[in-house]
């Protein structure tokens, strides 16, 4: 063991970068792929994320909060959108850093300084974040038009796009064709391009999950998580795992326990649901996922056998951030927010 | 607004000695409280936790990985012992830097130097860690008696204590009383005078979860966690709520938008099921949690109303760790393991 780290998050920089590529030559040279960033950049660190982004091409960044965008300040000079905001008493600092608030009230349009360039987010079905589209010919009677215009999907994964159509219809009536436009997250560029306008803003798909979950991920994979093996034992039909014993087992088998838990991020919710990968072969989580550790039955791996110290795969070739997202009961991007603070990053 | 801080968590130190020192007395002076600082103190940051516990009179720490434990070691001369084994390559660093390896398993034992102090951990019904009592003789013959024994329990919060007390006695078929022993967990603590024997090991009760969930909390509360009003607005019956629409509002209302999100640790399983509060008062949360983003239904509040800018409660004393766990179907422990790194921390 060269070190003493029980998980290991590999992140493949070519991989995000190709997926970016893959994503301008997608929406073609009249518009721009923005990187999302947000949430440290979906978990895999905005120090890696940025910087290869920047080497793709991406010239415009995304983030949540104030605070992240300061920290992405440090790692490019392309502007910085905040989506949560202006807020209020540090109007002054966007300008001076660079950094274009996205403004979701009235009162944010009001307090913004009429010298510092702005996204105007237009609620069109999210009752969210956003201004209410009623709204927008008054403020614009009254206030310094933004440089850009947005709205967001609430649903664009759907098969179905004619709540998609709805909310770019009702975007469309009030965002006039001379302001720059950005309608589409990841998965609303796979929808139509009529909806590409002048900007997309690019996030889970730039890291890996599918972005049209009906069909194959057109992504390349960028995440690979594993975990060491601790201990492996045998046990006899009839004994129990875990907390509060909520698996027994039916017949004799073995069992490895991993160095991973709910506390690197791999959600409770996979108790007796998901699976670790050896050799490629599936190895069902038994009992429940505790704070530091899971137990799986290898009862059923077939050539090879796992032995104490060795890697098992959580993501990776056998299992899609998607895929253990489902075991879970949740999506890819709660996958890829909740990644271990704890694994050993290695950067490829 | 001071900072650009859209999440706000309060850590009361006082309450995280006081919960110290009550269970020091409640052991009493024959026994002494190890604190278990794993997963960065659940959540709360051993920078922190680690000097208070030191303070309220705490000698013996306990983590999870061996790289945890370099991290404490450099906030206490006190013994740390690591439950997740002897790493293998780095059995001398460990006598080097006074950390003490719990030992799970027949070849740990077997690597352990024989200068080393080190416990024993007896699996007696998790199947997770931990040494087969039956192999525990053959260790003795062949090995130096460990510094201390230890087995953990399974279930030592259920009302039942008869499994707990089965663990106890396969433990101590196979543990002399001749070395100094530790059994209980939180709950254990609680659950029987005749299981403190030398020293227990602390967690969750530590941080003000609930360790006799039967009964009211004899913890104090450690942490508070607020959230900042980004934005509200009225809507109307028929509206629907967030990704994919799964709330529909059954009258007009108004709602809060909060910048906290299941990138914060809000788990994505607190859509349309959790709550957070103003004013003491229950704001459900409707439609999905968003990766930054929670929205409330703020049209049942009476007297003083929220504005934009506003804090509310996630965590507090209207909403205890353990009950928001229980609307997100999971428990404390998870909760508190996945508490925001994006939050603004204040200690108190």
């Amino acid at each position: 063991m060269s070190s003493g780290a029980f998980s290991r998050l590999t992140i493949d920089t070519n991989a995000l970068k190709s997926n970016y590529r893959f994503l301008q030559d997608k929406v073609g040279p009249t518009c721009s792929v923005a990187g999302v960033v947000k949430a440290d950049g979906y978990g895999l660190g905005v120090d890696v994320v940025v910087p290869a982004l920047e080497k793709a091409g991406c010239t415009f960044f995304y983030v949540a909060q104030w605070e992240e965008a300061l920290v992405v300040r440090s790692l490019t000079q392309h502007p910085i959108a905040v989506l949560g905001g202006l807020v209020e008493g540090l109007e002054k600092r966007y300008a001076h850093l660079g950094i274009v608030p996205v403004l979701n009230t009235p009162s944010e349009v009001a307090r913004c300084p009429a010298d510092l360039p702005a996204i105007w987010h237009i609620d069109t079905g999210m009752n969210r974040l956003g201004l209410d589209p009623e709204d927008v010919a008054g403020l614009f009677a009254k206030h310094p038009a933004p440089m850009m215009m947005m709205t967001h999907f609430t649903s664009s994964e759907d098969v179905d796009a004619s709540p998609s159509q709805q909310q770019v219809s009702d975007f469309d009536a009030v965002a006039p064709v001379s302001i720059p436009q950005s309608i589409c997250n990841s998965s609303g560029i796979f929808k139509s391009d009529l909806w590409h306008r002048n900007q997309v803003r690019a996030g889970v798909a730039l890291y890996g999950a599918n972005p049209t979950p009906e069909t194959e991920n057109p992504m390349s994979d960028v995440v690979k998580l594993e975990t060491r093996i601790l201990q492996i034992r045998s046990v006899k039909a009839g004994e129990t795992a875990g907390y509060n014993r909520t698996y027994t087992f039916p017949k004799d088998t073995r069992l490895a326990t991993v160095g991973l838990g709910y506390a690197d991020g791999f959600l409770r919710s996979g108790s007796n649901s998901s699976a670790l990968y050896w050799n490629g072969q599936a190895c069902p989580v038994v009992g429940r996922v505790s704070m530091d550790l899971i137990i799986v039955d290898i009862g059923g791996v077939t050539g090879i056998q796992p032995q104490e110290g060795h890697w098992m795969e959580v993501i990776g070739p056998h299992q899609s951030v998607d895929q253990l997202a489902t075991s879970w009961k949740t999506i890819g991007y709660e996958v890829l927010t909740s990644l271990s603070s704890r694994a050993e990053r290695v950067i490829v």
